[in-house]
């Protein structure tokens, strides 16, 4: 699927063009606390170790834990606001080629996200162009909580009429 | 991740024994509205297209679509209900294979849960299983809006002592 969300024209945009493999980026980071970690369960993953810190500490978990959506969730809210902080023409994702819940996010805990350009192919048919990037969020002891492996697309730069 | 949510002794309780390869399930179904997308994408996926009716009518996709995250979210929601209404031994997920976000999901649209066993599995050094399953979300048009393989774990049957 893809969208066009034109930049303005006086804006510095960041076109398919201007990814390259290889290329990291940080993505800034944000706390979770053990409110939104509930409300979120509670309205999209209802599991007892979600919503419920006694029976969380009854498990193997030994304490309340993100829904590992809502660790996406997150991730997904960096990526958005550091595309944004780099005018990047995004336009929407076709999905994910894999998403691995490595550690469990706890109530407290400081989620940094981080990326890496994987593979960049322009679209045959369209003007734009695919990213596939591996997406992590990693905790304040340096541990990988998620990490995924998810594509994106961009508009491609206009042509310049001479 | 693993997690015991141990299951009341005079509970039907599916373990991971019960799961087959083929065995397919409906997961129920659920509306989505325009207040949902807009609240879940301004936390989440502050997108244009997702937050801003007007920049979505004058996007490729016409009008207010939902994050492909929201469509996952509630597509975790109807499985949660129906392993509960199944009395499922679950104990968490790895993760993800694949996600394909392959049509967009629109204010009113009600979404479908259909599921697939695709492989089952038992671990090498735990007392639990695994099961890969294809679920998908259907719209009210019979199209598929969100694809993923996941993996999830569960409770082996405990062993039964003479």
């Amino acid at each position: 699927m893809a969208a066009t969300t034109t930049p303005r024209k006086d804006a510095r945009v960041r076109y398919w063009e201007d990814y390259a493999v290889g290329e990291t980026a940080d993505l800034g980071s944000c706390r979770i606390t053990e409110e939104e970690i509930v409300a979120f369960a509670r309205k999209y993953d209802p599991q007892p170790f979600h919503v419920d810190a006694e029976a969380a500490r009854r498990s193997i978990f030994g304490g309340l834990i993100a829904s590992g959506w809502h660790t996406c969730a997150l991730m997904m809210r960096l990526s958005v606001e550091a595309a944004r902080r780099e005018g990047a023409a995004g336009a929407g994702s076709p999905g994910l080629d894999s998403c691995r819940w490595l550690k469990p996010a706890r109530p407290g805990d400081v989620l940094a996200g981080r990326t890496e350009v994987l593979e960049v192919w322009p679209s045959r048919t369209r003007p734009y162009g695919f990213v596939r990037r591996r997406v992590e969020m990693v905790n304040q002891h340096g541990e990988v909580v998620v990490a995924i492996v998810g594509i994106s697309m961009y508009q491609r730069r206009p042509a310049v009429v001479a």
